[in-house]
């Protein structure tokens, strides 16, 4: 076949092709996925059994005939289950159910961004927004976090500077709830300030909360959404982190303005039904006592990195014990370019997420690291970190062999 | 709570706000659903069961760690199929698994469309690819079909003409086989045509090959994707028609230089991998023998259908007996507006595809509809039918009772 070149069709701004997909790294640290040893194996095939059995033929019809909003079991259970546990109170009839959280992404930019608009992000953040935003010619104004999440005088200052220049951001992009990457929770006065500001200066909130399940103590804050006065609250979830990342399906919940945009815009003919129906069939009875054993075994592959990172990496890795998540920012010595990290970790086997792909500031985020957890075993987890420290001495000098074995000492 | 308005936020140029679902009509002509009775409920939920025992631990991973082409199996049953029925040479590593084909679409117009461009399409086409380009600013350029498709001296009348002023349209988007709305087959002289005069115009084809499987002789020409010699044909299928529309799974076959750049822009992690796991373990062995019973199915509610449109609009109702698929594109006498006739209808329980919202060409579809037949009941199909013909007369004063009369006679 000869080679039709499609190049010059190619419109302008193209981003650059993919590579071919050459298998996952051995050890990898980055990505969202869970712990295969968790997933609910014997819950989800009788789920699945049991749905399809009773309704399966209900799969001749486009979203099993419930309308654009997804799988009406899915969405009743969610209500209950996010008046249970962030406050929330909905019904089936707000929620609509998307092709994971991305679709979700992808649903409110459409319906709310045009290119050159500005939005406020936390200042380190999700990579993959990031990355929306730089496709949309979108401007992020980054606000920095603390160890309690994103800083409300930082927040202020934005807003005032932003207004200044007649600048009304279209929305405040936050992860309050186990901040990705920097594990924050952000706490009830906090949560206070943030709406009375974004009511203040008319912006509305994009409350992204994904990780919400995987607190170690079980408990957490109300979500923004339960605690809005103004209704300008949109709220998006997912089963990623609590279930099974190949399932594609999260949820949005938001004031009916603004969802039946996004209606509009999701011209999809429907999210995959049969993951959200075996969702609904497994969770309802089950969710409340998966999500407490799947935390337990997070908590001990959390505990298997931070003592592997003491081990290998002694002072030269600071980071803090993050209250839940699937994921721990690093920061290294100010010498670690970990862009540079990146590329031959991954030589040797070793995915990192280097700090500058997400974070608004590289200078900030150039030294740091983001490290999942979830998926590779406690083994692995030790072996990588091994590995990545060797790299590190070699190309950065850093960590020192001495600094290692007192710290680790400490700690014990 | 507060209404919080979102309005002044909004993009210029967003949709309208989605209306609040209210339930499926009661005889519905409309949407790709399938027959009920017919999808493979045993079939599927032994290869839910076994695919989920198996490798169901991998859901931990997305897109279960096939990387971001989709599952393996799938791409690998895939192949076999469209070397066998469509004559395509292809390997698992040319195919890239999406969310139905509705994100082959997005993805597709995503790598090489932008504002202002201009495509070439079937005068009377899906109506869900027109809205996509009404929404994108696409210029489009309908060519008119005859009984065997797309005609070639209209095509190379409108290459021609585009060419004069200086425009290279990005494709000639085309549903060859079972097209949408007219249920043609283009013959293999004007494929070959086709394809010789996309080579020499230097334009790309866009194969939209969703219907073939339900050809009631079992047989299909060549795909166009099979017999270029230039390289510059993107093929697109779907499980919607030949297993369950809820379960969204589709997929895109072309040459790496474009597929790189749709990978490049499918930022979703993965399309839903359960749905994909099943389908290739249910597929894989039962395919085959599961189509024939689907066709004869079908077959059997297109003849309820004609038959009730013989009855009930005699003479008034002109349409070819199609070769395949799920839909009938009807022409009703010239004074009957369809759009009209389509808000009446559904007022009535009855909902239709209205023809102007499946074709390019206002003047030339007005009188025509589309009506789908895959999933009503046999009885569904004559009621309905019966009510249609009940308010065309009242509005439009046809069919008349006569000459419905003689035609059903005549046919039998």
């Amino acid at each position: 076949m000869a080679a039709f070149d499609f190049t010059p069709l190619l419109p302008p701004g193209s981003p650059p092709p993919a590579a071919k997909w050459t298998g996952s790294p051995k050890y990898n640290f980055t990505g969202g996925n869970n712990d295969p040893a968790q997933v609910p194996l014997g819950g989800l095939m009788a789920a699945a059994d049991a749905v399809l059995r009773r309704e399966g033929r209900s799969l001749a019809y486009y979203g099993v005939a419930h309308g654009p909003q997804g799988y009406r079991p899915l969405r009743t259970f969610l209500a209950a289950k996010l008046k249970r546990d962030a406050g929330i109170a909905c019904t089936a009839d707000d929620i609509l159910l998307v092709s994971g959280s991305l679709q979700a992404f992808d649903l409110i930019n459409g319906a709310l961004l045009a290119q050159g608009d500005t939005v406020i992000v936390e200042r380190d953040t999700y990579q993959g927004m990031l990355n929306r935003y730089a496709r949309a010619g979108v401007n992020v104004a980054g606000v920095p976090l603390d160890r309690d999440g994103l800083r409300m005088d930082a927040l202020e200052e934005t807003l005032a500077a932003l207004k200044a220049k007649g600048i009304r951001p279209k929305y405040i992009y936050t992860i309050p709830t186990v901040q990705n990457p920097t594990g924050t929770i952000l706490p009830m006065e906090r949560r206070t300030k943030l709406l009375g500001l974004a009511e203040e200066y008319g912006v509305p909130i994009f409350e992204d909360d994904c990780y919400s399940d995987l607190i170690w103590s079980g408990e957490r804050p109300p979500a923004l959404h339960a605690m809005s006065r103004a209704g300008n609250v949109i709220h998006i979830g997912s089963f990623s982190k609590s279930i099974a990342p190949a399932l594609r399906v999260g949820f949005i919940v938001a004031p009916w303005q603004i969802l039946s945009r996004m209606i509009a815009l999701k011209v999809d003919a429907g999210s995959g039904a049969l993951e959200q129906m075996v969702l609904a069939e497994y969770c309802t009875p089950h969710f409340a006592s998966h999500v407490p054993a799947l935390r337990r075994g997070l908590r001990e592959k959390l505990e298997a990195l931070m003592d592997a990172l003491d081990e290998q990496f002694g002072t030269a890795a600071e980071f803090d014990d993050p209250p839940g998540g699937i994921f721990l920012w690093v920061k290294l010595p100010d010498q670690v370019d970990t862009m540079k990290l990146y590329q031959s970790a991954l030589a040797a086997g070793v995915a990192i997420n280097p700090g500058p792909e997400w974070s608004t500031d590289a200078a900030h985020s150039r030294s740091r690291m983001r490290l999942c957890f979830a998926s590779p075993t406690e083994s692995e987890i030790r072996e990588g970190v091994a590995i990545l420290a060797d790299i590190c001495r070699k190309e950065f000098g850093v960590p020192e062999r001495s600094g290692n074995v007192a710290r680790r000492a400490a700690r014990r």
